[in-house]
């Protein structure tokens, strides 16, 4: 038999909080909480057991309810039930995004695939580079004009010449310019020139950055910061998204670990993960999800076997001389036996790579 | 005003688990939960919300309850309310239990201060080292016979002649002894010696050992797995209560995060969150937990002042010489020096540092 | 006397550890480390820049070496040149080991399947069990008698009556059994009834149970830690290695690090990285590293991608009404369908998967 | 040509690199190693085993030497022997630094305690707080005008209105401020009401902020990101030291671990191991690094006898009804009885604390 409670809940009516209240907490106590969760515009659900007492809070407010309530006397535990992320939330929208952005398509059956060096050098490194990539079948460029380096003694980027290194690279070989901006005093200048903004790891919480891609008329690809938790990358999404922008691809580029043979530890599970929980792309970086050229291959062969909407990768036609990341960035050849390999994989599980 | 819910809810039950359906889970699912929670003994209550259902599993069973829901069709989550562990609750024992073996009380208010070396290497080593920590103001004396090595190369430990000389040393200095015990063939033998049988980090969910430390009449010091949770450590400790031994310790020593500059990193916070969730005293190991030297001194202090009721370090005669741990093991001058802070802070708050 | 660079160094020495210098160390602190390298039976040879001193300790000794140098005063730093480990390394056996017990081959291009349920609960979930992943292709059945469990409360296995059961299993479908033992005591009861003794994640440093494991003629399954390092994983090894047992079978089931999303957190980039270290072969947990049944079959598909040797699987007839890891155990359809998909990427890359 | 041991070290130059070849590396492999090291500027020197060949690079070149060398073939590995960040270094300027802004003094014995509400929500809340927490002992009134909020649904501050509370307040008790700047483009306003600008956490590794900060005339209160290394912080603060901006506090706030029971897990050995690499003052915000205010007080008692120059804490009159973290903010009774205990242990170990 099934116990009903006749609270009157209606349409569109969630439950958003549980409250557990401490073994012997007083009735002024529970009172006061029930109180506290009405005041915040959610109704109050009473579960009295003999040695412990829970109020469910039920309401569609989701911002700020747990932290509200976990302060109150007498309270062991809030647990939220809704996830905190609305708009990126596949409850709310079912069906899969696909994102395209010039040449390049992620999300929908095909998977995109975005190579090019660390950082742009000089013309011939990328149109070399951009020649090599696009005839393996990738169909997105990568590069990097303005760099975030952990050493303020370290390549800081080509900046605006890099940017139109890019787009003369793109006019040559068709492919979409993914680029990183770092700055909301850049957004505007790079989005001039490239076809998808990359916001990076250590820029995932920096709001005003993801508020002013959120404005612009591009796609965004966001990297998963390398402590981030799952719903805080979705929440950063929902930054972007929600300033209007729906052109949001996720990126799992590798967590922060005790791990220390590789550079990150590459969760690849986040990819089934994610696409239980959003409707929103999904790309692997396995060049920083490992940090060793010899282990790229595996892991976008693995990526793409996972599901992956897309693959990111660093390319360089001579790795020991790259100015930045050579230890991670694989040789043409390389990428070319990575490609072969994915396509396979790929056709193996009924996806089609790229350009391919 | 407070909604109730009419369920009958008998004296001593408990709230057990939130089974959250997930949005769009069928009345047959649901149906379905209600009674596999009443097939594992347990009162259902059904909260139904427009959009989402939720059953409180209501009883005092703990065990496999959630583990046994959660692969539920429809089941967006299952929560524990209740803690895992029973008899290590501070809700079911208020009152810090006091562990007392010979020399060494820990617990009540005295700060117990177990010092010696890593390994025991021979006579002359471990009783210069008792006399020295016992003149210091350490009421306990550590020292390993059997030594758990990461490499199968490593010095092993002198075994039951290193018992032996702890023993000769406690007849000496009247120290209590405290060495591990890692095998249950050793339990007997070890016991035969010590005072205070330490499990070691790596062999916390060792439950073999862990039952077999249960059934004897001597203290146990159980040291937190390196990567344990809380939850872990307290489940752990109840499989030593559950056989009947009262008298367990628990002991931080550090957990592995991606920090590499410590050898493992020190969660202090744990000490007055322990304080909060069980009745049984904790002590802190700041050796293993920092693995320098020069960061022992501090973090011992740091212990006492955030109310761990106990240290335990370790000190060698000539650290530079010790067979295994010595980067890690104060002189005799610095524990002199450690031992002087911490008394120090230990009357500004109005505790006492063992025998001093 | 300090050795400068014209030290004679013979065939067969090895780099071991180099002593990096505090600057400001003075000559005597200098020389002391000199002696105390040579003291070691290695030898010394000093590299003097006018701020730092550096001294490279030269030998085939790799045991204690760095813990015994660190502690001397002046040392800023010790770093190992040589790995740890000895009889795991591929520098010492370049060609992969390839493990044969029973009906199941893993580690020369076969990709070994282990599949079963979590534990051994009756005859006819067994048998039923043994059947369906036999006829899926399975070439191993898991099944636990004794049980690891963080609580003392739940379910601990129907010890050699499962083992029984096993072995029957054996008998009617010819699957190797691949099942764990806890505790010293259980090694030569378990090897009586099983192929494959599996050595669990929370016992990968219980030295007692390595020792023991290889001194017995049966192939060993060993799990990495939930925070164990590679270097840590592979001394384990070497544990077993070194008492005579050539069969080890390595296992990444997942690590605990700050993702709570998914139990554990799969690293599927330790595949490649340990076929570049060692000779062992290297099977991956899914069920496990993830803790949910929807992320399974994706991540097998990406560790047969990734190059892994083989597969250990979660299956039960009915997991709803498992006594344990139901949450993550495949139904027989779930398991044939992940059988499926593994097959052809396996064939994409010109692997074979197991007996299909 | 491959130099060999003789080669004229001058002053000042310094080890910076050691590259291991692999075992069979060539000699074409080395020498040309040899090249790339020379044509970054450096010197090489070559150590010859038989089986394994080790070339040290010196020179006082830091920046990506690492990076350049590690992709080249037959290179095992590169170790770093210098620490990458210079200005930062207790290796360059040997004394402590003191930091100096309005009231507040930190890192010269006196411990300096920062207080206040985590966002400024009106001139009662934050007056009111002023006032308690100036008669505690506090010297500094820290509040957030800009809040960086995880999700886009929570309270984003009072934004320029809250900056002139602030100023107010400072005003009415002489406590100096310290407020978080979120964005490049409110450095300048910030600035003109702060005395301290506080970089948080997510921004740690914004490195356009970085260099914003390090051009104007006030200090900087530079927290550690939650997955930071100690060296990632010290390169942080190596940008704003590098712009120009000598007043950097270093802020220990908890890092993300394993760990769930606490919000971050709050290491204190950084506080002796900043201490030992850099002349940086250093300060640890237990309100953050535990998450709940009853764990608030022993941390911040923690942190005082590991040796901080600082304290930085949320109290709020009225926790319950806080805008931001309440769940973690003290009352001012709460504050007061901190503060008490506090004092006492800095006294115990012959510090200061704040204004008492």
């Amino acid at each position: 038999m099934i116990q009903t409670c006749d609270a009157p809940v209606k349409p569109k009516e969630l439950f958003s909080m549980i409250v557990v209240m401490e073994r012997g907490a007083t009735p002024e106590q529970i009172q006061h909480m029930v109180e506290r969760v009405e005041g915040l515009g959610l109704k109050s659900h009473v579960i009295n057991g003999t040695e412990r007492t829970v109020i469910a809070a039920i309401g569609e407010k989701r911002e700020q309810t747990k932290e509200s309530l976990e302060s109150g006397a007498g309270v062991a535990e809030v647990m939220p039930i809704l996830a905190p992320y609305k708009v990126a939330s596949r409850e709310v929208k079912p069906e899969p995004t696909e994102v395209v952005a010039g040449s390049l398509r992620i999300g929908a059956g095909t998977i995109g695939v975005i190579s090019g060096p660390c950082s742009v050098e000089d013309e011939e490194q990328l149109i070399s580079t951009a020649r090599a990539v696009k005839a393996a079948g990738a169909t997105g460029l990568r590069g990097g004009a303005f760099k975030p380096r952990t050493s303020p003694y370290s390549f800081q980027g080509l900046k605006e010449e890099g940017l139109k290194l890019l787009a003369a690279a793109r006019e040559e070989t068709g492919l979409a310019v993914v680029t990183e901006v770092m700055s909301t005093d850049d957004v505007d200048l790079v989005a001039k020139y490239a076809d998808v903004l990359q916001v990076g790891a250590r820029n995932m919480q920096n709001y005003r950055l993801l508020e002013a891609v959120g404005q612009i008329d591009r796609a965004v690809l966001l990297k998963r910061g390398a402590s981030a938790t799952i719903d805080e990358l979705l929440l950063a999404a929902e930054y972007i998204l929600n300033e209007g922008n729906p052109n949001v691809i996720l990126c799992e580029r590798g967590i922060r670990t005790f791990e220390s043979h590789t550079r990150f530890t590459l969760p690849l599970a986040t990819v089934p993960y994610l696409h239980h929980k959003t409707h929103l792309p999904v790309v692997v970086d396995p060049s920083h999800g490992t940090g060793h050229t010899y282990l790229v291959p595996d892991m976008a062969a693995a990526a793409v076997a996972a599901g992956a909407d897309g693959l990111i990768v660093e390319v360089h036609p001579e790795p020991e001389a790259a100015l930045s990341d050579g230890y991670q960035s694989m040789t043409f050849d390389q990428h070319d036996k990575m490609m072969d390999r994915c396509a396979k994989i790929a056709a193996a599980i009924d996806m089609q790579l790229a350009a391919r």
